[in-house]
């Protein structure tokens, strides 16, 4: 109730600052006899830790998740699964400076708003340090779901747009290149533009895509809880995002229905996808797919004005080891959030097959 | 859990199919003494019910909602309200000929794929006739709400936008057009698109802007139910939605930090508002906005190829009465969404206020 | 989470106070395709009605439910059930003199302090007649646990108590007699009591015994929803009931483990049942068995001192028609119940039967 | 939902194995700014841990908690507290003998019907060791409800009972001897029984008795969350626990109405309190009262017949170390799981107060 639990059969709980001791959860609904590949959840987190390459922040942070309960002889047992990331590489002099003064555009002005004080080392609760925890949970939901594939991927930075988006998307590209855009030549443009951002000591924002193959049809649940009303509520829950669009998305808002209506071909399929997989907020077997728009971090290495605890104009610049841009290393939490709604899903969508 | 309910402390249930019986619904959790005007309820109802003006379905509900409990000499006690609006107008021969036919881009095919059957008169339980529930608690809910406002309007019909959105926008000119645009020329125009559109049996998608305004800083739970992911599930379980965007939204994700972060003045207000009122998850006290993507109505008085239940071609058209364009008549939807999440989040946050 | 909702994914929401228009419900969750016998609900409903017998209160209500939504051709469509059963039998003015008047042992002051007034005809939302609700969610949920047997029973009337309790009972003889005790005997005295108790305007307690037979084992959810926990919160929310106890119970905490213990048969039974079918919170296959214990109803026609809002002194004397024994109408209420949790755990299992 | 958590707004989740690597729990819900007294917080789990005397098992387990998250400058900050427990006097070969046996009156059985195979160490999640972390929880509790007395003692050890129960209780006696017996003459009886049973290999139950003081009026909320069926489900998931009774109990179902009645004195306190301080599910400020009910611990030090998972036959005997007698130790968790009930009340209460 409280913010800090997500789902509602396959459920994850989260806990920790940025700054404090460790940050960690539990899973909770995870069927049992699930075999754990312990490596690939670890992969999952590398994609999202910092320092992982020249365009994100230079933070290090091992992120290596221990494992506390739950599995037992390298398989799930269908009891809640307890989970530690221990914080190595806290600074906490570098947050020292910003301890009474509200950061723009972050979240110390409202979190003292909401509680009467604030953890201020480095965002504390708000910290997307946080997300590293769905990562683990998010990898987790993947091994469940193992015929299902989600992939997410950067669409654009900026103004730098990803074309051609719904063809020839080559999703075998995406981890090679650090920008993860499926595309070499668009990425290489990303990545440019991200290190001449970051040389000014500037932002900027971008979108990722996600697609999610081989749903079974049927999942979602009617009125309050449709797939994607599910999808939406997960993705804006990820720090920086400020939109969300599935299938024809604000675009389908300027279409007619003639042209938008997904006709049936003779095997159930439909012939376009305008739909995104998803009708009456139920899957119908057709990939999923929407996007995710991130707004630029609000950290600048730049001098900005802003006020103090009295409401006093001051002058601060951001110091500590921050993104230029964040898509990269949020490709991975998108999947983990998609896959956490799936898996929740998959447990509704089962409950009542007799 | 199997999605009919929405909320935690200001709950909201529905049940009821477009041409059953009766639609209807329970509030729980409202706060014991609100004093409730039972005509500002029907007049919501009424900007949401079909036949109201020459834009919409000429289809006839008088949708009078019958409160059944939880309110005593005229205020609320605390306790469920229970409430009914009988389906009057029900011509469930206008849906015998779809009894076998999946309709395209509607919840036919999935509804039967997720419970082995369905109840095909009007869409059953996926009609957008269960929003009237919606209002109702929406319409209670701004009753609570008293010094919070929250203002929607249209502000795209297909390609027709309204310009100027930030500013200048004049929210006593809503109702006084069907289309529900503040700006008259405007108005006029998506009037006369859907009257053309109509003629042609077509239909078109549109956008509806909301506003909230008054709103007390620290709503919102931090992690998984920010305020915005809340508000984005919210109207992603309204039919034919297919978008949401927040503050500076997908534009911003086009946006360099210096120019996107807020900054504050001398009075803890920004003099930006590209944060859209909510930082953090947590509202600041800032308007609240948000814009909301509308897919065109799927049901086209065109012939359309479609398949049946053993996945033959079959022809069909759409019968019955329906709406050219569903954005006027969403307009007090969103606006009751947004009004049972603000509730929501205001009891949520007295909770821990000693 | 303002109380008035039961289960995970079986679900009731309740609504209505004992003398405003109507009391009702809405069953979420109920698998699709379950064949509704409507008799059989009734008859549920007639166990539980008021004026049933000589030894119940004289008050009438027919309490016929009308089923709203979510069944279409006599089966569930897996969408939401709602239901309405009017008040036809109202008389307010039974109620006026105690307007201003705190009954004893009544919720009348309570509900004044928690929401700073109340619904005073006839206890408002704290009255039994809520209960009805619960019977038909409950005979609902038997036709979909129909493998199933949940068979109540009254085993004491005050002082008077079935003997021989867990061998001999004879499930047919329950319904034969007024108070629904399984041994004609028995059954006799506690009638001639209650009417002895009646005649002196007072009134008296008692229990009832609760077997669950033929439940497949693994039901129930380790830790904080064990299967006797949720078992003891239903009974604990059933009016005027004080105590609960499944298996041994109280005399089981005067045994030592060497005589407690269940020793297995080979068939993976066990010998004895002292667990109650029920072992770390998870059913074994064997039968649950339980008792309720049930207070005295409050409201007596003797003449009692109480206090009224300003704390003065005053005499009442109950009016109206009341029970002077709940148990007799209690046992389907126990038994609907019973049926929700029940149904409840099963789709939770079934969640993770893969 | 798959049971590991507990409560609404004031929300335990707990995870681990009894010889996993740790158990620990997420905390969500607790307002910001309590003060924390982390010694309080030790000295009720040295009241739950294994070894405290000789009367209870010699395992030994430090039980040293460790906070992760959630408190800031020794206080609270609305944020979840993360925290942990490691498990350090594992001896996962005391448990290998019943690797593939069906202990009598254990959860080995059920598990394994419910996942479809079990962590066989010491219980795994089964184990009443999980209750530790109820223990921190509710240390936690009590520190926010500190005007509120939480006072739970063992009234009964086997056949000894403690008269006089409602009269002349001394509750700074509780401490002082092993048993925790508020009556010093009855405690050594108690003592000196436990050890007799022990010495013999086998076990016996108890009964707990709480007292709840200056809780305010208006807790708990109607219909399903009757402040007693909190109660009841709270007590009843305590391991080993067979039943619950508030006020008059069991004994209150014998009574007449004008006995159990409570009559009001004129400060709006009841002269007697068979109600135990609830009437209609809601506190009224005369302290709540409740038993519960323990059954004797299942593992004995003596030979016993039981099955393994093909159903044959064994002998087995316990080893390692366990209780004779559960109650002593119970205590604590007793009022810690009495503590976050009413602390989810107070929360929830608090919220419709404007």
């Amino acid at each position: 109730m409280a913010g800090n639990s997500f789902g509602n059969l396959f459920k994850l709980v989260t806990y920790g600052e940025s700054h404090g001791l460790a940050i960690g959860g539990v899973i909770e609904g995870c069927p049992p006899g699930i075999k754990i590949d312990f490596e690939k959840i670890q992969f999952e987190l590398n994609r999202r830790k910092p320092g992982q390459s020249s365009i994100t922040t230079q933070r290090k942070e091992d992120d290596e998740v221990e494992f506390l309960s739950g599995i037992f002889d390298g398989k799930t047992t269908g009891t809640p699964i307890g989970f530690i990331i221990r914080n190595k590489d806290q600074k906490p002099r570098d947050y020292e400076h910003i301890k009474d003064v509200y950061r723009p555009s972050h979240a110390d002005f409202t979190y003292d708003q909401k509680y009467g004080f604030r953890d201020y080392r480095g965002g504390g609760r708000a910290s997307a340090r946080e997300t590293a925890c769905r990562v683990v949970a998010g990898a987790l939901a993947k091994q469940f779901l193992k015929d299902i594939q989600i992939t997410a991927y950067v669409s654009a930075v900026g103004e730098i747009e990803l074309e051609n988006q719904k063809t020839e998307i080559d999703f075998s590209q995406i981890e090679k290149n650090p920008v993860r855009c499926p595309d070499p030549k668009t990425a290489e443009k990303m990545e440019a533009y991200i290190k001449e951002i970051r040389k000014e000591g500037d932002t900027v924002g971008g979108v990722i895509t996600c697609v999610i193959e081989n749903v079974p049809s049927g999942l979602g649940e009617p009125v309050f809880d449709k797939l994607h009303a599910q999808l939406a509520k997960a993705m804006l829950s990820i720090n920086a995002v400020k939109g969300f669009e599935y299938g024809s998305g604000f675009s389908g808002s300027k279409m007619r229905g003639s042209q938008h209506n997904d006709l049936f071909d003779s095997s159930g399929k439909t012939k376009t996808n305008f739909s995104g997989g998803i009708q009456g907020g139920i899957s119908n077997g057709m990939p999923i797919y929407f996007k995710v728009a991130f707004k630029p971090v609000a950290t600048l290495m730049q001098k900005q004005q802003t006020i103090d605890k009295n409401f006093h104009q001051v002058e601060m610049q951001g110091r500590g080891r921050h993104d230029p841009c964040v898509v990269p290393r949020a490709v991975p939490i998108v999947e983990a959030m998609a896959a956490l709604v799936i898996a929740d899903f998959i447990l509704l969508q089962n409950s009542i097959n007799f």
